[in-house]
């Protein structure tokens, strides 16, 4: 930590003066990343802009991968540690009060924390293997930098306001996204969390304690879920709904129901030069039928549906294989949509498989059901930021554990590319500034009146 | 290694007395593995077939995996070890001259090795990841049982014989089949060797060093090719060309153009539950057409062509793959229709690409050119066995590595399923006794006339 992080008196309304030395003023080219946020010469930003665009830099080299140039930030990891350092220092240098949970969720709060009603906006700072800049980090970075413009603009808050940093939302070490914030609504129990383990065998209590967080503590949070009264998450859109609108900012409608399956093809292990096309019983058909089988199902039924992992058995060069094993994704607009594309690849792969000697099992792990935000929060939103889109989204968020518990709503900032989980994801950087103004506009009109 | 093993003083032609302690008597199902040959209730054996059995059942238990009943017989291994130590103490056993040349191939000499002329049979003992019982040691143990025929049958060989064990046939561990027999041929070089390295960076020369041999010596042998007149390799058929048809045993006419050919099929990755379908550059749809692609075109020619082995980045449920690796393996009778075949498979899957947005590299990593055996041996071990079928096969062997030094044969043993390389590969055990004695039949008419 930084020295120069630390509680700073509370000037007028709680604000105090923020402290640059936390946020070092120098700037370069050499510092832009993948991830940078491209600054137009000679521009005049307003004050969350500016602030935006200092703790972007700060924030770029961190858990950046030098080879694929994505990020690699996984919960408990020390590239997660360097990210949670810097959401204190944020924290600390503008005088926020600053709290980890039992779950070791990050909050930096203006006002009392325990007066309720709090208005708490912020995302997460964790990555998916290779993942993009603004995957979380933009929601976080755009919460700091909302805080900044309300306070250049004067407002006067009237209830508590918040920045919150979820711990292992992308799931990427565990295998399960959104457990700070599943732990926290009473989604996971700690019993489960404590089974989960990461590929070297680490479990999770092992991974929080050699980050210097306490295992034993983590479990459901009533009390502190109670002191919310709205939660807004402003996150890059990963997709391409804004893109061809001429809206820099979305507000979300709901998010798709969506579930993982995973499609065992059992065929029989054969030697690949001398077993006649008759007598074999190749499982990698079957597969490639079903890959083929689910894109049109679901291109036909306005669904998603993708195998984007395999496991191959014995998987050598010159043996048919055994065992293929693809995991579907998919997702729908509504449940009974994504029932009946799942059930029609299935009947596909099983059909195939017939023909070619090879059983199919199909095992559902994970059903996420339909998450519809509130439309008060909603519809409060769109009128504050003047008739903005009203998007679904295909992903799951922090936004969509919580909304169970309290009233949330999400903002989305236009992705010019669509492109999300990879290096190549972005977003221009009026729209970055764009989403800054929004979400301070929708602090403002929540907690400013 | 066994007391009981060592050289015995040779008998008449030759002929040692066989030491049984060297392959003890007793006998129970207890041993009986899935590679256990079933013997008849009160059935006579003939002397091959009584040795061809108790071999059998010793060999049986080395190497084999308790959790998926397959072989684990890689390379300079532990299992490997015990496999040669179970060939020295079969041909000490027998009072055959035993030798390991500079490639760490296995010989047992019955007669002069310097003499010349010498009539050589044998096969290999490692095995491919959970392979078969059969493939390789069926045709070691039918040649010791052979000569123990010969010697019952009191035939005395006017040229010299020996027993082979090829080392890292299969090439499970460094990726390269037929190491011995290559270095021994002059057709890998011990440069080339040298550089190859497993799956955890052991090199090929620091295998053979910790499993006591020499890896400096390794090299070109052609004084030791120029002793032989005639190599026969006895195998299990991987395929049921015989199955059908009244022949336990039939010969090689030759060995099948081969190679491997790696597709990179290069997309985008991105978040598989929120990019559109038309936004989609997923490599996996055109991964998937083209193995149906291959399947087609393969049987269309009366070639094969199998994708056995897959590589996905980034591999993650979530996350349209950005990378589908698959190495298509395919063969042909004939060097013309193989090319023909892989340029069809190659256009099928460039022409996908294109409509799915995904670039395809596709890169020719090995090739092995037809192996036509020699005429005149063909013919004259057709004529021994009586009008057996000759038949083509697919799967390289250290025959066909000898074939371009010396005159060379194989014959194959029937298999009911035609599967190779699993677990479940069989043969039954009359057919394993009628090749011991097609073996001795070959091994009298060549080299004891």
């Amino acid at each position: 930590m930084s020295p120069a992080a630390g509680n700073r008196p509370a000037g007028r309304d709680g604000w105090a003066q923020p402290d640059h030395r936390a946020a070092p003023d120098h700037e370069g080219a050499a510092h832009r990343g993948p991830g940078a946020v491209p600054r137009g010469a000679g521009e005049r930003p307003a004050a969350g802009g500016s602030s935006f665009h200092e703790m972007w830099r700060d924030l770029a080299p961190i858990g950046r991968s030098a080879e694929s140039g994505g990020y690699r930030r996984f919960a408990w990891t020390g590239a997660d540690g360097d990210c949670r350092q810097w959401f204190r220092a944020q924290a600390e240098g503008r005088g926020l009060t600053y709290e980890v949970d039992r779950n070791g969720n990050q909050w930096a709060w203006l006002g009392d924390p325990a007066a309720g009603d709090a208005v708490v906006t912020g995302s997460h700072l964790d990555s998916v293997p290779d993942g993009g800049a603004f995957d979380g980090p933009l929601g976080v970075v755009s919460s700091f930098a909302a805080l900044d413009e309300l306070r250049a603009r004067g407002a006067a808050p009237t209830r508590p306001l918040a920045v919150v940093n979820f711990g292992d939302e992308e799931g990427a070490r565990f295998g399960l996204a959104c457990v700070g914030s599943r732990l926290t609504a009473g989604q996971l129990t700690p019993q489960a969390a404590r089974e989960l383990r990461d590929a070297d065998g680490v479990s999770l209590p092992q991974a929080m304690e050699r980050a210097g967080y306490d295992p034993d503590a983590i479990g459901p949070d009533p009390e502190r879920l109670a002191r919310i009264g709205a939660f807004v998450e402003l996150h890059v859109e990963q997709g391409r709904a804004l893109a061809d609108t001429p809206h820099a900012v979305g507000v979300a409608s709901a998010i798709w129901p969506h579930g993982r399956w995973r499609f065992d093809f059992r065929g029989e292990a054969n030697h690949a030069g001398t077993t006649r096309i008759e007598d074999r019983r190749d499982p990698m058909l079957t597969y490639a039928n079903t890959v083929l089988a689910a894109r049109k199902k679901a291109r036909l039924a306005g669904a998603l549906a993708t195998f984007g992992k395999v496991a191959v058995e014995p998987n050598g060069v010159n043996a048919i294989a055994s065992l293929v094993r693809g995991w579907l994704d998919s997702r729908a607009a509504d449940e009974e949509t994504l029932a009946a594309v799942v059930a029609e690849i299935e009947r596909a792969a099983t059909e195939r498989g017939a023909r070619d000697g090879v059983e199919v099992t199909v095992t559902r792990e994970s059903f996420t059901p339909v998450v519809e935000f509130a439309h008060g929060l909603r519809d409060e939103l769109a009128k504050l930021l003047g008739g903005v889109p009203v998007l679904p989204t295909g992903a799951g968020h922090d936004a969509g554990i919580l909304s169970a518990a309290v009233p949330t709503a999400m903002l989305f900032v236009r992705n010019p590319t669509g492109v999300s989980h990879s290096p190549a994801e972005t977003a221009a950087e009026d729209d970055c500034v764009a989403g800054v103004a929004a979400l301070a506009d929708v602090l403002e009109g929540l907690a400013c009146r």
